[in-house]
């Protein structure tokens, strides 16, 4: 099945309701209504209900969901339910969050390999994973890794993007606060923590 | 003016709009298109000035929008344009890249405060802040803090957002894992840097 007509906004939604779920499994639920996994994510359930109905019929009324059934099928619709491998680019404060951060794992990805231009990183071990030099980059295309974590300064954003790119990177999750030019196939998130932030004043009352 | 009824996606776009004047008017421009925003940005020009269209009419018919005075008036709209102090709980290698981010000050947002549990830490001084025990955030409410970024562990997460709506915080910046409850009256944005990533597969070409 394909579902390629899907907006943007229940697929960013989708990982939210994945989390729910393993959280829900943690606790020992096998089934869970809309309603109890709202109160999971903090997503309204008629928003749940319609999300979900993009992909077909998970539910029973009266039952709810099945919870491992549901996690399921949401990773193979997010392609999370083949283990994903993923290069970081940048070992600085960020890239060293990124490679302590035990929350990849449940997701299926894997940081398979991180590169750095600094020469006092390079070599260094780090969870099982050696610091390799950043002129080695194009080498993922043979380790088949699509993925990229781009965790560098803006000014070396697009650069990399590009190399990232022609070694046949096609997603990337990139931290510089920049727009990052790429090829149509190729999808990029960025995540800019200040702008993030700078979305909160607006919702405090003037004081 | 109050602009109490605009919906969350615009305001999400807000600042990638203002991220793109503060690059055109680096660059001299003086005026700006919708068109060539849209090339600073990445969002389409119709999209553009329809999210205008909920604040006002900016822009001049065949001349484009004055840049330093639509950057002005977004930050108005978002409440930048009075300094914003903040308080960061945890220096690990999330918050020490959080505070070595130069990102903020263009944002009007200034990490005032920074404490963390770490005996080590405590009492160490980076960028002209030295990092305070975790057991006095309770004083950014004499500070007038009214802004938190939160890069602790998940399981500490929702106790601390707690001291945080204690001592007056209004907006909560989380890079926790899960879901925080907050009063009404809080906005909280959480940036699950795992999720964000999980969401990449999905647009990745079957190989």
């Amino acid at each position: 099945m394909r579902y390629s007509r899907i907006p943007d906004e229940p697929i960013r939604r989708l990982p939210i309701y994945l989390r729910g779920l393993l959280l829900a499994s943690e606790q020992g639920q096998k089934n869970i209504s809309s309603n109890n996994l709202a109160d999971f994510v903090g997503v309204y359930p008629w928003q749940i209900r319609k999300d979900f109905s993009y992909f077909g019929d998970f539910g029973t009324r009266g039952v709810g969901y099945n919870v491992g059934k549901l996690a399921k099928e949401i990773k193979k619709i997010l392609k999370l339910n083949i283990s994903q491998k993923a290069a970081l680019v940048g070992v600085g404060n960020l890239g060293m969050a990124i490679l302590a951060f035990p929350g990849f794992g449940i997701y299926g990805l894997d940081i398979a390999a991180a590169f750095d231009v600094n020469p006092k990183k390079i070599g260094r071990k780090i969870n099982n994973l050696t610091i390799e030099n950043f002129s080695k980059l194009g080498t993922i295309k043979k380790r088949k890794i699509k993925l990229a974590v781009m965790a560098i300064p803006r000014k070396a954003a697009q650069e990399t993007a590009d190399v990232l790119v022609k070694a046949g990177v096609r997603g990337i999750l990139n931290f510089s606060p920049c727009y990052l030019v790429v090829p149509k196939k190729v999808k990029v998130i960025t995540i800019d923590i200040a702008m993030d932030m700078a979305r909160l004043p607006y919702y405090m009352p003037a004081s």
